[in-house]
């Protein structure tokens, strides 16, 4: 039984090479179905492979419900997080089918990555390294004085290069305090020479996502490399002990060892150190369609790797009031290890 | 009874004055409770009132389930669109609680605004309608040869007024034949003298959205007011039937008239010039915290209209494969007609 419904942009995209705001992919025994209105029907045309294109004048539910009768389906997998309980319910009212749910169903689906999505993901990763360097040459050439709103509000422009990509997430651009705080809005304080910068941001390429976060000192010779030299020594200090972590956790990746292995071997070498209580987040993510995929580098996940997965590892330590460093690469499992997507650049 | 329990951004910002992405807010008959984790729990603590703030260390619908137990909630209203159908499902299991689905019933509370909100949506609305002007400005001086997408670029860029401002959604720059797509992707297309350009455009300011549209010509005097002189005669009837329809509608608004009503005159006017099937879309739509709110001035909404309403007027007339006009305003309903929000700019 592979029946299935869909109604989440990404999911839809890997199903059929097109989605777009208001649509849902029908997967049945023999026949797939792609629902939209009007204003995609064309381009859905133009775009869509293995799929039939219904133009719906309505409501797509009503017309997905027409379709679950007309085809006589008795049981259908769904994703309870991708549908709105209302949507649900209207979806499934007085209808003879057994609906599955089946929670993160594609996002399992796109674990592992095809040679033909790992080509866009090295793009993706690529493009967005470089576009740390751009950044730094930025502050290098006019950063000094800058507020982070403004960094950031830069840091959006170069990042979408003219229009050409999207955002896998709103950058962060974080002074010295403020990189000690996980979720930090940008503030009216402004970039001093030795002051600390943390910069998590990612692009979208073909619809793929790059994700990066460095953190680096701000002198005449700023730049986003994995060595630096801050005047402060503990943040040196900090700064060492969380790059050593990053390139232990790197080093262990390979095909069979578990996700929560990973996250561990990261998590124990800063404990080690004294910094258990501040390293509170996953060691890393999924990366794809979506910028936040399977499997989780975290204590819970037990998903064991496998060749073509695709994740960040990204530990970080945040000693509130003072800093926060954070260094993430996404990589990819291979044969025997992994590639660090954007290490060539 | 009155006890609800929301997790909507501009919902619940709209209740206790602050929000984040992630939350429950539980109004209770004589408590009302904020459950978020130890990200936002100081900021809400600074910015918050009227609630009780909870800090969850995991998952918050867990904790909200235990205040329904430990305060013997009967009764609950909430919104079938707010949860997915796994996260209803979780928070509902096994409660003796009378869960009561009331769809959009944030937003018809909300359809009313207060003179401290219309202050701000006009405040959103002169900041967006200046941001037309410097885009005019803009488009005169290096407009010509530009692409569709270099213009979505400088528009996005120019909105949020390095940083100030959020958008209320995409801004839409659209060129002849791509103006009459209502759904359009920038495009390669470049700007050349005597086209059509269609701009769609709003700003977020102090969290409320503003919303403009307008139709002109390009030329050494582009400018985005209502009184354009296209060189293609077939544009310029076109526009002044827009532009018409646009002003009866205005002029129709009152308090007492039912929102259909205001849709209907605005359509009958297209529809007695001809273009019936060409104008597909409802004439306006609430606007306030979120893009898309209460009213719809659309066939199926019979709303009467009350003093403190605020929506768009913004008909159009789309020719497939030529051009398109839409022409668009906010107006919010007063003592005896309307305010069109950003006329005094």
């Amino acid at each position: 039984m592979n029946n299935f419904i869909l109604c989440n942009e990404n999911a839809v995209f890997y199903e059929c090479g097109y989605s777009c705001d208001n649509e849902i992919f029908l997967n049945l025994d023999s026949r797939a179905f792609f629902l939209t209105d009007a204003r995609y029907y064309f381009e859905a045309l133009e775009t869509l492979h293995g799929a039939e294109i219904i133009c719906v004048n309505g409501s797509l539910i009503d017309s997905a419900r027409k379709i679950l009768r007309s085809e006589r389906v008795r049981e259908l997998i769904f994703d309870p997080f991708d549908f709105s309980y209302m949507d649900f319910c209207e979806l499934s009212k007085n209808l003879h089918v057994n609906f599955k749910p089946r929670p993160n169903f594609s996002k399992k689906k796109r674990m592992v990555k095809s040679e033909k999505e790992l080509e866009i993901l090295r793009s993706a990763a690529r493009f967005g390294a470089l576009k740390f360097d751009e950044f730094a040459k930025f502050l290098k050439e006019c950063g000094a004085g800058k507020s982070e709103k403004e960094l950031f509000f830069e840091a959006e422009i170069l990042l979408k290069n003219k229009g050409e990509f999207g955002l896998s997430f709103e950058p962060i651009t974080a002074l010295n305090k403020n990189a000690a705080k996980a979720h930090a809005l940008p503030s009216d304080d402004t970039l001093k020479n030795a002051d600390l910068i943390l910069v998590d941001a990612g692009i979208k390429f073909k619809r793929y996502c790059s994700d990066r976060t460095r953190t680096a000192i701000f002198d005449e010779n700023i730049n986003f490399k994995k060595s630096q030299n801050f005047k402060n020594q503990k943040q040196q200090e900090i700064f060492e002990i969380v790059k050593e972590a990053q390139n232990l956790a790197i080093k262990a990746v390979k095909p069979g060892i578990k996700a929560c292995q990973i996250d561990k071997i990261a998590r124990d070498f800063i404990t080690e150190n004294g910094f258990k209580e501040e390293f509170f987040h996953s060691t890393g993510h999924g990366v794809g369609l979506d910028i936040h995929e399977l499997p989780n580098i975290s204590p819970k996940d037990d998903t064991i790797l496998q060749k073509g997965m695709v994740f960040s590892i990204e530990p970080g330590i945040y000693l509130q009031n003072e800093f926060g460093v954070r260094i993430e690469d996404v990589v990819a499992v291979s044969d025997d290890g992994c590639e660090i997507l954007s290490e060539n650049v």
